[in-house]
């Protein structure tokens, strides 16, 4: 039993690899991305009206995330080694391959939206767009689970000199990127802490990602990340 | 370009037809449902976790509900007439075909999720169920554009003597149907108007739906509805 399905759009975002993609837009505000309708949904108006919404729910097709085989239950990062079934968790690793991410309307404009507050990577195939919508999507009661009581102290980064040095060049070269947004972005999304759980058991480590076109890479040591190295990709 | 993805399970529930299925599931908090994962995913605890969450989101996929052609605008039957993009309604006629319903969830039981505030047609396709998780769902502040200034006055619903007495027959017939329920939820199904734009301008109108496997008749007259007959099917 199979379904088909085809996208509406191909997201661009600041996020060119699995590894350091966020959990939750949320926690990256400064994270952006930008969403074109495909050609045959152009010049149709079909986005009109979503300018006076501010959230927007993305259904995508998680191709790039996904792992092999399904796993009945599953150990979140937050739950720092319990386990939990499959389906009470938003792991991207559910069978079906979808995601689900509700993003923040920057601007509207003809056929393209653009977005913040977005966990999907670079070239995420999206399969639909809803309109945010607080009497359905807004319970005024509600639990939510193993969530309830979990907290997550962020991570203190700091970045090393020849960092900050590379990150200005590069704002150079790319004529529009704004330099304190990539940097932002890079403290959000290290704070996080991207790294898979059994690295976190580790005192030191050296990690590489990908963010805005940039290869970031960064260390952790003494319960830090530093930022050593901003190169463009 | 297509993406191939496959249902999780078949949703059961209230709505035998789409006139007749709510437009929000919140406005009929009297509908059930259950959704059994299929047997491949199943004694795999996949399940665990969900019961102590309050709501979980279901992305399905509505081949029922498709209409053949895709309108770059479309009238919201809230707004009376005003067209608004495709893409800023959460109309069932999006392309790709998918549905995003947060549903309330009453009870886990190993497999099988009961459900309400169910705005899905019987034998629906659930392509992934993730559960509601506040921290990325719920913008501390947001705006619903179109929908903000709409107000919807619920009509009047009574009943006939004819299809009360039905109503008490079907109850003992179905053992376990809660007469009460059922009359509820016809109440709220009908308070919302379930008549498609170009019927709501006729004064009067005699309709067929198929609420929890029962044929209720109906009619709009003098801008009320009256259940005429409630007869299992």
């Amino acid at each position: 039993m199979h379904c088909q399905t085809a996208p509406v759009g191909i997201l661009h975002s600041d996020f060119g690899q699995r590894f350091g993609t966020p959990r939750q837009g949320i926690m990256a505000p400064s994270s952006r991305a930008t969403l074109q309708l495909l050609p045959k949904y152009r010049g149709q108006d079909m986005l009109s009206g979503l300018e006076e919404f501010s959230h927007i729910w993305l259904i995508s097709h998680l191709s790039k995330a996904q792992s092999k085989k399904t796993r009945g239950k599953v150990r979140p990062p937050r739950l720092a080694g319990k386990k939990i079934g499959l389906f009470a968790t938003r792991s991207p690793h559910h069978p079906g391959g979808l995601g689900l991410t509700l993003a923040r309307i920057l601007k509207v404009e003809a056929d393209t939206l653009y977005l913040a507050e977005v966990d999907l990577l670079d070239q995420t195939e999206i399969l639909d767009i809803k309109p945010y919508v607080a009497p359905a999507d807004r319970p005024e009661q509600f639990r939510c689970g193993w969530l309830e009581g979990v907290k997550v102290e962020p991570i203190p980064v700091s970045f090393s000199k020849v960092s900050l040095e590379q990150l200005k060049n590069l704002a150079q070269i790319k004529s529009g990127e704004d330099l304190d947004r990539l940097r932002r972005l890079i403290e959000e999304v290290l704070a996080q802490d991207p790294r898979p759980l059994p690295y976190r058991k580790l005192a030191e480590g050296q990690f590489d990602t990908i963010l805005s076109d940039a290869n970031v890479r960064f260390r952790f040591s003494a319960g830090a990340f530093v930022v050593d190295e901003i190169t463009p990709i």
